[in-house]
């Protein structure tokens, strides 16, 4: 059987119907989504469907993420996806924080509706005696467990990762970025100490930055919480925070030192190495499928998507330009050649050799998709021993020799993803407004958007009101945060030092 | 921070504290699964926790899958953990084969118990106006999904794996063999013809078998079910069946024909290439962590668990045996030097160098854990420039020279996997059993077990009346089914050849 692997929609002119970013970025977002194959809305309201070509994507993260995850002493391990009732309301700031979205499982059976034949109904006998909830994160259910695995501080540290999916039943939804159902990974560790667990928070902090940065090319700023923006549950929350094209930040890791709150909550005490008692320290920390939205809203252009070659299912796309039979195998020849010779240097390569499309079909699939590198062969290139490059990030175009193209698009590829890590870096830089007034920061994000640093006197009302009255937030206090002693942008108190406000996904 | 990533309880004396096979199997095996640390009940009544060693044993298959799927030109997407109760009875035999087993979200919100404070309860305004099912399987919201991607012959075949968690809500349960929740891949293809789903059903069970036989050292009888024992909404299941060391059976792995059911329930029909409407053809195919019950049953002892060499997460692990400080460090030396070479063969090893165990708990640690080689290094062995090497699957030691430790490992892990695999065929061929009259069918079932071949008249009243008399269930009609006139074991009636029973799992 030789399978044609892709599914393929009619991808034609399909980049040309895609609206202009301009225009209106959120529907820019929502058409780009779909028409380059990455995720769509399902039968069940505020659940997606991820496709093939986006579902690529996310196993790169995963499996880059994965490897950090270990590299830092973590081991992966499953835990329930339900969360019974009475552990749920355990901790109770985290029961309070996800008490409104939570799916909730009453009954474990279905029977046949005896008014309507052929159809179902929940069977009323098949009540559950207590309800599940369906996880919308996995503290409760994991300390539970902890519990049975920790008496002395030799059983400790505790450094655990579940990739995992999640329910939040969000009320407004949008692919990737907020769905009802999502998939992520949770890490959640035990110490022994105060200090280790906030090393520990700080250092997966930091190990999503770096993902984020060098994997995805998306620089970010690492930071902590407010209280008021905090994960419920957590006593510091750090975050990485993105900068998205249209000027709205992005939250796009975070990670929690939890106190002893969930170790008192589930009575989770070890003999220290003095053979004292004492409640169990803890950090959780995830990031998600939400990525794919701050890759799409970070590098794609009004042609669609544009991937950062460590992301790209296929880093190159080979497309044969033929009239004649004989000439599809000629270059078909070249093609393999080329293509052995990229798969040696490790860049991954798709010859699109279907006869169901015309080379300007496909075209327009692989920019829209953000394939980084196109080649395309015709019988004039067999002649000349060239080939035509194109780069998808900068739509450029040339023609170059046979001889010496691996080592030339591995070049490119390295090339390409600098370069769109330091166009969003200078996008980023050129979004950080520093303000004094209030006018000012109003003015800012009514006009550029982006990052507001201002002073902020540190209360949750001031916060509040700034909010209310302009949609913008407290993203992070920064973790370079440098002492300047100000006034507060919004109440005029004293405070001494900026925070970043943005209005935010 | 340098951390200890594996969770160590205390391992000493565990092994002696095993159940001995022979005295209660099902004890032995549920004991195994938490004293190897590989899974343990949770809060949550039939669901488990994967522990983080059992999950890296199950990592190890999914990779390995994973890259078999790939292969054979299939590719992971993800679809909703929910199926609307309206989508979820579209097909009729596979709602009803499900019904019972499913548990239901009613409701997306808990609101703080008036009437107890703290507590929270469900919030009988967020009742759902459809119910949603807790996936028991996928092909309703798949097949709903395909709907929109199919239009003509040139979308298909569409050939899409999903790695994802299940829940059918099993009333009796065991780790890992039968649990509320469990993690599996489920295969949904579609095809243009009934010829290419049938081929690619074979295949893909052909796949299963591969994998199991030669990466899990598991021998396994392909064949197809029965109309009784098929998936609901099938027209043939083709599985793999395996042989435990109690002689009862075990379904490793099914892989399913659906005909045109699914396409017909949710209307997916196709333009075929001579321009006529048809439905599409499908299939569907599933392995779960039920295989590491099989990996369990097939190859552990009285000592706990013996793993291939494939599916161990660390080969090789190294025990320092020392009484000075400077004693270990210049065992430490050479046990560098020995990893060094062993990962440069692409051999796994551990350094056991814990302080808080003693080397004979390490060993009873590593024997119940399944470790396929254990190198001892004492200060005798530095003088000699030897090592003692202990098989895990045959508990024998012997001493070595340092000299070419890592060829001589290497051979060791390769024989290692072939030795368990001819031990399993050997135990396998010795339980199969033909008999020609139902005493001595039964005979065979109460005194030696495993799989009785026997004459079978077709029908399924017989197959009933067998169950009900011996418990004993056709486990296949084997790919290799040879004619053979002869008469039905039970109803003497004419049958044109034999087929395999047996008690399972």
């Amino acid at each position: 059987m030789a399978y044609n692997a892709i599914v393929v929609p009619n991808y034609n002119n399909m980049a040309k119907n895609l609206t202009k970013r301009e225009q209106d970025y959120s529907k820019w977002y929502n058409e780009l989504v779909v028409k380059a194959d990455l995720a769509e809305n399902s039968a069940v309201r505020g659940c997606m469907v991820i496709k093939p070509y986006g579902y690529a994507i996310w196993e790169k993260m995963q499996a880059e993420l994965d490897k950090m995850f270990k590299a830092t002493g973590h081991q992966n391990a499953y835990f329930p996806l339900f969360v019974p009732k009475s552990l749920f309301e355990a901790e109770e700031k985290n029961a309070e924080g996800f008490a409104k979205e939570c799916a909730v499982v009453t009954h474990y059976r279905l029977q046949n509706d005896p008014e309507n034949p052929g159809k179902l109904r929940v069977d009323p006998k098949a009540k559950l005696e207590e309800e599940l909830v369906v996880r919308p994160t996995s503290e409760a259910v994991i300390w539970n467990t902890y519990k049975g695995w920790i008496q002395s501080y030799r059983d400790l540290p505790i450094l655990i990762n579940q990739w995992a999916n999640v329910v939040r039943w969000e009320m407004r939804t949008r692919l990737f970025l907020r769905t009802a159902e999502f998939l992520w990974q949770e890490g959640h560790t035990a110490h022994a100490t105060k200090q280790e667990a906030l090393d520990e928070a700080k250092q997966m902090n930091q190990v999503y930055a770096d993902f984020v940065q060098n994997f995805m090319a998306i620089p970010v700023i690492q930071g902590t919480k407010t209280e008021s923006e905090r994960f419920a549950g957590a006593e510091e929350t750090y975050c990485i925070e993105a900068l998205m094209q249209d000027g709205k930040a992005l939250q796009a890791g975070t990670s929690h030192f939890l106190g002893q709150n969930f170790a008192k909550a589930f009575d989770v005490k070890f003999m220290t190495s003095e053979g004292t008692q004492d409640h169990v320290w803890a950090t959780s920390w995830g990031v998600s499928t939400r990525l794919m939205g701050a890759l799409i809203m970070t590098h794609s252009d009004d042609n669609g998507l544009v991937l950062p070659p460590n992301l790209a299912p296929y880093q190159v796309v080979i497309v044969p330009i033929y009239k004649s039979e004989e000439q599809l195998q000629a270059i078909s020849t070249v093609a393999q050649n080329i293509m052995e010779s990229l798969r040696v240097n490790n860049i991954s390569v798709k010859y699109d050799n279907r006869t169901t499309q015309r080379p300007g079909a496909k075209f327009a699939q692989h920019e829209l998709q953000g394939v980084p590198i196109r080649i395309a062969i015709g019988p004039k290139d067999l002649e000349n021993k060239t080939v035509e490059l194109a780069r998808r990030d900068t739509l450029t175009k040339e023609n170059v020799p046979m001889a010496g193209l691996a080592e030339r698009i591995g070049q490119m590829l390295t090339t390409v993803q600098e370069s769109l890590y330091n166009k969003a870096v200078e996008f980023r830089e050129h979004h950080i407004t520093p303000v004094d007034t209030f006018d000012e920061f109003k003015a800012v994000l009514a006009s550029k958007g982006g990052f507001v640093s201002a002073h902020w006197d540190g209360t949750k009302e001031t916060e509040q009101q700034i909010k209310d009255l302009t949609k913008a937030t407290i993203r992070c206090i920064p973790l370079d945060f440098e002492v300047e002693e100000g006034h507060c942008v919004f109440s005029g108190a004293p405070s001494r030092g900026r925070v970043l406000f943005a209005k935010a996904y």
